[in-house]
């Protein structure tokens, strides 16, 4: 007779704090949200997710000994090991916090704390885009460039958790600044603020483009959405800006391929959204950079799991 | 009592074949050399190996039986799983080559077969640079740029045995036509042929360089040694021409350091000649480019293996 038949999820984020309950098929039961409140740091953020897992397992009925893991999704750096979280750039404050602990203290339950992009690139592999697939790359794309890989059914940690940063491979050493201070990285070239910098640099020399017009006008309201959406109604100067995010994308996943030789590269939020209208120029510039075997095997496709990601990474790590 | 106390190690190169007899700690026996006369295809080097192999075990008087397994160290491309030689650039014919059925149905005795990166970055592990480390990236420096990576003891081979091609990652996409096809591989920028071709270019400009002495005037005799010799001297010219290298060499090993966050990076041939008036200007180069964290762990040292490298790469494949 097995206890334990559940397991707990918690999404760490910088605006966001979420936590679930899920069944060992991975059955989502409950959820709840909270502000993050981030300026509030780490103790604020603790008790209101220690208060919001009393909350869900008392919603859905189960005892704590029903429970026989806690997954967190957190941003890193982060000690999947010791479970010490090091200053991630979205929570101020959390420097050196024993985050792993501080939950295992409070509720006897085996934790388990990993980076997101490496816990999305887990879930994906098991219940998303990269299942039945041995190598996985997963890239976010979205306000940053982050990555997981999955080798065989494992995260790929690297020597002390830091591979997987394929966002910040450099192509353009005198390239736009990155949010990590370096220039040109890949992250710098293809986020969402990076494609809307580009655009609000461009349409000021196309101001006929619908780019403005999405936005009545409003340079600054610009942002990556509004290049895509004009760019699928066939405007000139969005289509060339896709094209140029496009490049860079395939760049980088060219130089991927050639070094980890995945089976699958999946793309999340930004490419899911645009579809084969981004992925299409990105798989023919892979195809174009990457080296013929390694190229021919890839699939480069969306990722799958959507708005569920956070979630499905956070109990992916414990089921 | 175990009978098979033996491995037959075999290096095949471009321009040599070599075969050796080493017993389990890895201690190499008896050496057997041969030019591979490439242009006679790969039906003339199988049986000269033949004749080699039977040649290396009379030579240490053991019979057969008392080998466990042959370990074939070969250029790439080729399938690990089926033994099978896909048209390496360096052996002229050998297109689909059941290299391991051929030698399996001679001798009847396990054989496997690898492509030489992937070997000597085992071999580096095993018995080199790497000992220690569980995460080593070795990568060669000499007329090309291969990799190999290790995890765990294990080579890490991806989807279709085409993981670790490190030289070919894209920097300057539009930068010097590499030998793979495309433009400004790293390898095309820091390989023993790019680092000389560049000399010749800049020497042009500067006929006082030491680097031209060195050559008795003769331009297109200028290979990366002459660099490296004249840079020894403090040639300004030579200097220079070393820096930009460990520039594109940093700049491409920070990518790496990134993405797969090694315990330590192995060069090659070049790499070791030049010792720190190379390396050090590379390891400045990775710390300013990569991120933090995986820069703080990261070593940068020359393999070490030096003339062995091709014989313990054959022979740790099968230890």
């Amino acid at each position: 007779m097995n206890m334990s038949e559940y397991v707990i999820g918690i999404d760490i984020g910088g605006t966001k704090l979420a936590t679930v309950v899920a069944d060992k098929n991975a059955k989502i039961l409950n959820k709840i949200r909270r502000p993050t409140e981030s300026n509030k740091g780490p103790e604020f953020a603790i008790q209101t997710l220690f208060e919001m897992i009393y909350e869900t397992i008392e919603d859905v009925n189960i005892k704590k000994q029903d429970i026989s893991g806690i997954g967190v999704s957190c941003g890193g750096p982060l000690d999947t090991k010791t479970g010490i979280v090091y200053s991630p750039p979205n929570l101020p404050g959390w420097d050196a916090y024993p985050l792993k602990n501080r939950l295992e203290n409070e509720f006897n339950i085996q934790s388990v704390i990993e980076n997101d992009a490496n816990a999305s690139a887990l879930a994906e592999y098991r219940f998303g885009g990269g299942k039945g697939y041995d190598i996985v790359l997963y890239m976010t794309m979205s306000t940053g460039i982050g990555g997981g890989i999955v080798i065989n059914g494992e995260i790929y940690h690297g020597t002390n958790d830091s591979a997987g940063e394929v966002g910040h491979q450099i192509l353009l050493p005198n390239g736009p600044l990155c949010g990590c201070g370096k220039r040109g990285c890949l992250e710098a070239l293809c986020s969402g603020p990076s494609i809307a910098r580009r655009a609000k640099e461009t349409v000021e020399n196309y101001p006929e483009s619908l780019i403005l017009t999405l936005v009545n006008g409003d340079i600054d309201s610009i942002k990556s959405e509004h290049v895509f959406e004009a760019a699928k109604q066939e405007d000139e100067v969005a289509l060339k800006l896709v094209d140029v995010t496009a490049y860079y994308m395939g760049w980088g996943i060219a130089n991927l391929v050639n070094i980890l030789n995945p089976d699958i590269v999946l793309l999340g939020t930004i490419a899911i959204a645009a579809g084969d209208l981004l992925l299409d120029p990105i798989r023919k510039t892979v195809s174009d950079l990457a080296m013929i075997r390694p190229a021919e095997v890839v699939r480069i496709m969306p990722a799958k799991l959507g708005e569920s990601l956070g979630d499905m990474a956070a109990i992916s790590l414990v089921i």
